[in-house]
């Protein structure tokens, strides 16, 4: 275990990707998916820390969150110090204030910057390139951006474009381009091609690197800090709010990417459980239940999570069930990307249960 | 209001046609359908009662039940004498008892026998023919069942046959025949012939004349009643279980109907409340809702019962959706008549949730 790494979870997301289930005081990350398994019972965020178990030092774990999140992740009992934004204001300022806290300890220290809410199959082979990337960060003033080597022509993510040459020779490769989510014609392109990777918003940087690349590129970053003397209240809301890649990744040059192959998925609606019931264990027949007791009758295809009740479904297919104490959902499962128009009209009729 | 009238309701059934919000603990006669209406909150059981107030004097009002069910129908506290049976064995020994009861007040005293859990939609016609068909109990001994006009080629009920002269004059009518569940070409034929009625369980009797029948069709009835010396415990099991319709009314020869057209229905299944989804003033735009608070999007056609939860219907149609606090139902509607299998499936894993 090397001492000089600081794990910083990014968890102030307020989601609804999966209501009725995750709600703005209870997002993603605080559900649990797959709880069969004793290691998946428990929250994303708390799965987020336990991969960095024995690589991370144990005073050396980060949470960075809205003060409207922070009890419900006080309540997580997570060994971690807690940074909670006065407000959400995106990315950067909060990365911004964690590299700060780290290098007020260690300038030179590495800060992971991981999701809270992804979720990942192989966590040793992420916790290879870790070791890996963090190696290189030690001994080159780099930013390191982990790539995701797509496995679909996916149009919802944003792309990161390297040489053909560097994916050849294997290893870290030099960022050429961040390329916006494309269309679905690109997005095969970029299947095909092979140098593109997936950007899932995971960081390896030096503190002092990172640092000097926001007074590079976000100067008003630390005008904003050094003017606050101190106080989070008075800093943020004189920092941009804008995402770290918008602010700083895209601009900077010294920006290098490591691939990831670690069964990587953002679980972006609720059918990524289905793409994932093997790996989380809740396949049950021709259906999947992430939670609840299911008699399924000439019913296939359904997606399930009603909690500890008892569902019975009769010659029903391809929807997704989801029930919680207040509310009850039941969709299309090829609507799943159109939730949203439920939880605009639920926020406007019953803002309490969004 | 005429004192020599009793009210029998038979509320003994214990059906799971309306599961999971029916079960055998709280069968379909203690639910309400329909109950944004005062009048309708009530349980069918309830209203069964209600619709007799005024005609029936205030002493006059029975429930036979069994002993399963007893404690929570006194929970309801209606004004009414409770026969708590030792065990159910269908319609014949209850109404014998019942009988029994109304002759030892009053041997020319008239019962009124109705279901408990049946819908009527103009209760006021119900009453008129009930006022009729008690008027002619008194002055002749005729057993006299309520026949229903159809209104569809319906191949779930028993059919009563009448001459078609009868039918042409109106009134009173000789039944020729008890019809069993006919096919539907034969339900087509009976809705086309106009001289065929459904027999839906009401009868009118003195308690004279539906003794004298009993002794006479069942004579094992009286035997095992006297040897029992008054305990219901000893008497019940020397009891014939069966229908008072087999076991009485089709042997008869002075079974006479009067015809009746009330809005009856007999709530078969959950489909039963998209028919009269007016009457019960639960239509919700293109979908109906018993109970819960709807938020349809692009959804139609849905039967919605849900306690007091919020439901959001995502583009899914025609499901019957029910909630209960231990189960959740979601059926395809064209399938509501073999909700069965999931109670039968439900039986073996979860027998405490039927």
């Amino acid at each position: 275990m090397k001492q000089d790494l600081y794990l910083v979870v990014i968890a102030g997301g307020s989601g609804t990707r999966f209501w009725p289930k995750s709600t703005s005081s209870r997002p993603k990350q605080l559900l649990s998916f797959g709880g069969s398994t004793p290691s998946k019972s428990r929250s994303l965020l708390a799965q987020t820390l336990d991969r960095f178990e024995g690589i991370v030092p144990k005073n050396g774990f980060y949470i960075a969150t809205t003060k409207k999140l922070e009890k419900a992740i006080v309540d997580e009992k997570l060994n971690a110090h807690i940074l909670a934004e006065p407000q959400g204001r995106n990315t950067a300022p909060c990365i911004y204030w964690a590299a700060k806290e780290v290098a007020a300890r260690d300038p030179k220290g590495i800060l992971l910057v991981m999701p809270a809410d992804h979720y990942i199959a192989q966590p040793d082979k992420l916790r290879e390139t870790i070791q890996a990337a963090s190696d290189w960060a030690r001994s080159n003033d780099d930013l390191i951006t982990l790539a995701i080597r797509p496995t679909r022509p996916e149009t919802g993510y944003g792309y990161l474009k390297v040489s053909a040459d560097s994916v050849k020779k294997g290893g870290p490769s030099k960022v050429e381009a961040f390329v916006e989510k494309p269309n679905f014609e690109n997005a095969k392109k970029f299947l095909d091609a092979g140098n593109y990777y997936w950007n899932g918003g995971m960081f390896v940087w030096r503190a002092d690197v990172i640092l000097q690349a926001f007074d590079q590129h976000m100067p008003e970053m630390k005008k904003a800090w050094n003017e606050a003397g101190g106080s989070i209240e008075k800093a943020y809301p004189l920092m941009t709010a804008t995402s770290i890649d918008y602010g700083v990744m895209e601009k900077a040059r010294n920006v290098v990417t490591f691939p990831l192959d670690c069964g990587w998925d953002d679980l972006g609606s609720w059918t990524s459980l289905e793409s994932l019931a093997d790996s989380l264990q809740i396949r049950k027949g021709s259906n999947v239940v992430n939670s609840g007791d299911l008699l399924a009758v000439e019913s296939e295809g359904n997606i399930v999570d009603v909690s500890n009740s008892f569902v019975a479904l009769l010659d029903v297919h391809n929807l997704i069930v989801v029930q919680t104490p207040d509310a009850l959902l039941i969709a299309n499962k090829d609507k799943a990307q159109d939730l949203r128009k439920i939880v605009e009209e639920t926020k406007k009729r019953r803002p309490d249960l969004v």
